[in-house]
């Protein structure tokens, strides 16, 4: 059960036996049907969430009623409103599962023992939040200068696979895009390719 | 010199005398007159830099050779492009200063030495990181779901004073506006409020 997520924090940085005994100790074991929230906005997000099996996303609602994906999280990603689960404010965001999926959460209580057990772990968070925070600073840029096709193609080579697994209206919505858009966009685009 | 970076490190983590005294030998003092490059694209960018006072921005030039403004830095941030600077890649954004600025710098070996003989700068990375990490995010959700005048009021909010430091085509870059649409934007509001 705790393969997938050793060997993630495994790239980072090495643990002890005792230590890895610990951490997974701190760990609590989630299923989540498909359609099943994880967390609903409104409420506290009370654990961050590494997905080892399954697809999920996280939305925004408008004060229009307009949804907005935020972020699509598969295998060996870490989800959640990361905002209401450092602030323990309510969540501004909806996250629920698109498949059946498999996850292993940690509490912020838990993460603060950790933290002062294991520093080595604030260097794992240290390095996997800069690491988001490119990605997020990309998407900023990616929204405001590059055209619809680029951010298409750029989002199929970011999420290899993704697009088989998710409904094309929501990668439209990730994208800023309507779904009639999106479709005509990939007709012109396959018809350019034959 | 120190006042400012290390109140601000101080709200975060607390220091010894003989750590405050380390962090510091570490530090590098740098000007800049206004119109100065920090960071050209293309360039590897070798330091995180603190600002003490001015202000900078970081922009990005697309294939169509239009500017995007990704960030703007004044006192008690930090700048420069993070990506370039973690990963020793060329960086894809420009820095430069919108006024004469101070700054303190630091290199990404003298920053991995200070992680290892003062592990506490990892907790401080990483909640300045989350930080950046969720403002980055709002910033998405924004872009993709808020009306125009939503999106100036927030910055207005966000980023008190600094449009009377800035020239408005900047901030117009910021949001992703044209000039003009700010400016004309700008005429209706002020007219609905008188």
């Amino acid at each position: 059960m705790y393969d997938a997520i050793l060997a993630h924090i495994g790239q980072f940085i090495d643990l002890e036996p005792a230590e890895v005994d610990y951490f997974t100790s701190l760990l609590r074991y989630k299923m989540l049907r498909k359609r099943q929230y994880l967390v609903q906005a409104g409420d506290v997000c009370k654990y961050d969430s590494f997905v080892v099996k399954g697809c999920l996303r996280t939305y925004f609602v408008d004060e229009r009623g307009g949804e907005h994906v935020v972020q699509f999280a598969v295998e060996n990603w870490w989800t959640g409103d990361l905002y209401s689960f450092l602030s323990g404010s309510p969540a501004a965001y909806n996250t629920d599962a698109l498949e059946d999926s498999e996850l292993l959460q940690i509490d912020q209580a838990s993460l603060d023992q950790l933290y002062e057990r294991v520093p080595k772990f604030e260097r794992f968070f240290r390095i996997l939040t800069q690491r988001a925070f490119v990605s997020a600073e990309k998407r900023v840029i990616a929204t405001i200068s590059q055209t619809a096709e680029e951010r298409y193609n750029n989002f199929i080579r970011s999420y290899p696979g993704l697009d088989q697994r998710v409904p094309q209206h929501l990668i439209a919505s990730y994208l800023g895009f309507t779904p009639e858009f999106l479709s005509r966009m990939r007709k012109q685009m396959a018809t350019r390719k034959s």
